[in-house]
């Protein structure tokens, strides 16, 4: 989603590694997954009083790779490589990091496109649509599995911010902070709507299958690929747009036919087509499921107050001036529920041209504001 | 794209015409129409000194019915039929009123599904990429033909806002007044990437076939459908959207699948499905790039100043608080030039909730200001 800068001070080497998982998960929807895996990075060191650890949670796209980069592939750093790392904000010097593949991903998690150990097949159209919920409850277990009863943070942008606010619900004595940064409490008519969109790309690509193309040996790269492109437009400003590529002509000309005429159009069918020769449709379509789903307040009338009444955690909470996918307003309705139940809650809203992509860039404000935060969880941590 | 209204006050019944053109128009790109028809209606009565003529020039998915309704489809009611009418803002007792089908429309001028003479098949692929500039050169030859050699106004939201502003510099002599309503001097690059990525519905739609779809006997409708659903999150504001639709459940439960499950999916789909049964996938793809082209500062370095200083008209730009297609801002983009050149210009910011779609919606204080504003061009051509 967006730049990684380069590897100073990186992390170095990492490697991916993978937990199984063989008690039944079942999931908000009544589904039941009888046995998964999940893989995942780990970053630092587990202090003796496992008291440092710190969980990744990422956003649509995203994976267990979020900092370093692998022996065999020097070039692949992780999503998230400017914020985890030695000396960076998320100090894996002092911190125990974790990265996980969400359940339902492609990038090595039990997914639609993992075979189905009671078929032989891919899961396909047969996998559970998944909600945060039932995220935090994987990630509970892979916290078990590590030997982790408590996190010192859960950090997300995005989606990954959703899951983080789910922590402090879910798990209210798992987590003594919170960061939810470029986040919602819920989507908006308009958010659902462009998922809609994306998702009806590809639910009515020739090549979808009814969620089974594995079979057909085909990919519904038609519908990916457009659902990708209006991601994009969605995770820029129009300013950055106007700023990057305003009006500029591909080729310095007008050819009045429907090749790629302005720069825009390269960048997004560009990006599009990068993304639909990887990134699995079903994935795709599960985490906007996931997104629409999520709405702490669902059983509350809209009113997130009594909700968060259960969380103990502390919180932070960024929102980015340009970010029109999940504004500044929208972290406020996080802030407000916060502070009602008494919770200490930091806030802050940074001046940013890059939309919602903000969360991935290197502005030194927004690093700054990370790593004092930070540093004060580490100091509690006695690291 | 918006609601009309109770036919009181109506024009009534109304019948469209077709003129057609012998004299080959050439096209900024170059290409060749040997000859062409066009569809339209007229309302009211041209008074002795052809002085009361006013042209409407429509939007994106606009037509030639403005205002009334058929004898044979009664509840057939134009596009504007809010905004013209005996004793409404555009009033039918005092000025006569064109309306037309653009060249390129699937609406009865000839457009990409009129039979080219020459071969005795639809044009498809080979129909001109059309200019807003070669909308207004074939609009004036039909003002020809009616025998109006000078507008009254001519007057357009949206890109039909775009074709009465090239009106002022492509015949500075041949237009009083200007509306440019809900417009934009010209798209930035978010408003390319938006029609860029519906474009690419359609390009991609297996059922498109390069454009010559009409020879096959399909349509590519699931590209049309997908091209529309994103069309209308661009023309509803997203508090509206959020008024209307919110999270509201279309059938009061999740399913946990990817049938319609939110109200605002529903609603999309509707609109997807009803716009893919009856408008051509090739004149949508024309629409889009005359919005693209349009660009009249692409030979002055992006500065309109000079532009318009060979315009003779006066102005009326309007604007809607919460259209964020075209802002309050691009329209300030307009007046600013007009008021550089001395130009006589009004330019009223309408507060109201209906997004970009406000240019078509029964707003008192909007339908004021035209009101008040037609009335002074009324007066000063004795009606």
């Amino acid at each position: 989603m967006g730049d990684n800068l380069s590897a100073t001070g990186s992390i170095g080497i990492v490697s991916a590694r993978r937990a199984q998982f063989d008690t039944p998960l079942v999931f908000r929807s009544g589904a039941v997954l009888p046995r998964y895996e999940l893989v995942y990075e780990t970053y630092g060191t587990l202090n003796a009083g496992k008291s440092n650890a710190i969980l990744i949670c990422h956003a649509l796209s995203g994976h267990h790779h979020v900092a370093g980069y692998y022996a065999d592939d020097l070039k692949n750093l992780g999503w998230w490589n400017n914020m985890v790392g030695p000396g960076k904000p998320i100090d894996t010097d002092k911190f125990f990091v974790i990265g996980l593949n969400n359940l339902g991903g492609c990038h090595g998690s039990t997914g639609p496109s993992s075979i189905n150990p009671e078929t032989g097949q891919p899961y396909g159209s047969s996998f559970p649509v998944i909600t945060v919920e039932d995220w935090v409850t994987s990630q509970a277990r892979l916290a078990d599995f590590l030997g982790i009863s408590q996190f010192a943070a859960v950090i997300g942008g995005s989606l990954g911010g959703m899951q983080a606010l789910q922590w402090s619900l879910s798990y209210p004595d798992r987590v003594r902070h919170v960061f939810a940064i470029a986040a919602a409490p819920h989507l908006t008519a308009q958010n659902i709507a462009f998922n809609d969109v994306a998702r009806n790309a590809i639910l009515t690509d020739p090549d979808f299958h009814g969620g089974d193309y594995y079979q057909h040996n085909v990919v519904p790269t038609r519908g990916l690929r457009l659902a990708r492109m209006l991601g994009h437009i969605t995770y820029l400003s129009d300013n950055a747009m106007a700023d990057k590529f305003g009006r500029d002509l591909h080729a310095g000309q007008l050819n009045y036919g429907y090749e790629i005429e302005f720069a825009i159009e390269s960048y997004l069918r560009y990006q599009g087509d990068k993304f639909a020769a990887y990134f699995d449709a079903n994935t795709y379509l599960l985490m906007t499921k996931a997104l629409d789903y999520f709405n702490p307040a669902h059983d509350s009338g809209g009113d997130l107050n009594p909700v968060f009444a259960r969380a103990k955690a502390s919180f932070l909470v960024v929102s980015f001036t340009t970010d029109w996918r999940f504004s500044p307003q929208r972290s406020r309705e996080i802030v407000r529920p916060l502070l009602h139940n008494r919770l200490n809650v930091n806030y802050a809203e940074i001046t940013s041209t890059h939309g919602h992509d903000s969360f991935l860039m290197q502005d030194p404000y927004y690093l700054d504001v990370m790593r004092t935060y930070l540093d004060r969880v580490a100091r509690e941590c006695g690291q």
